[in-house]
């Protein structure tokens, strides 16, 4: 079984925000995709760093102390450990990558955020 | 030190073929990409899978029993333990997701294409 897919088709598969869809997993990591509009809210990641790639839109990962505004084809890796939340004025959609079990909002529960893992498309 | 960067440009800062640059690296995985064009050798990676992406122009990932051929915003991984070869009738730009003590070649010493690892662009 090998998986393969189209980027661009598996975003099209849906339209709800905020929810992270797993669509490759590889050594221990996932390669989710995610479509997001807003203000997700701020949290850190005790154990490992997270990457975000912009496939379209704008998109914002904010630190306390600066913040990186990407468009398509840019990229951040948030360090372990510190304090973020990312965030966009339109809708924008977005490649990460990560381990298999990290938990969207990190060290926060949020009723709204807090997204199920392992949801594959 | 944040690791950030525009991946359409990182890709205009090099030329040759075969040779993967890391441009971030996170839980002992690495992002890498390379510009391709040709057939790599065949040969398989015993301990992990390794995803490759399509980021411009159009890329072969041959099976014994299968060819996986893939366009911009395609990708597919290929399984441990799995032999495989990449090819490209023209040249190609690709995304590695991967562990950081990968060898492209994998099992395999190839005068030619066997790179160096740990190149960062």
């Amino acid at each position: 079984m090998i998986q393969s897919g189209d980027i661009g088709e598996k975003f099209a598969l849906f339209s709800e925000h905020w929810r992270p869809k797993v669509i490759a997993s590889l050594n221990g990591q996932e390669v989710r995709i995610v479509k997001v509009q807003g203000e997700f809210p701020w949290h850190h990641h005790d154990d490992c760093e997270e990457m975000f790639m912009v496939w379209k839109g704008r998109f914002r990962v904010e630190f306390r102390d600066r913040i990186c505004d990407l468009g398509p084809g840019e990229y951040v890796v948030v360090p372990r450990g510190v304090e973020h939340r990312t965030a966009a004025d339109e809708e924008a959609e977005i490649l990460i990558f990560e381990p298999a079990d990290v938990l969207n909002t990190g060290n926060v529960v949020d009723e709204t955020f807090t997204a199920p893992r392992g949801v594959s498309i």
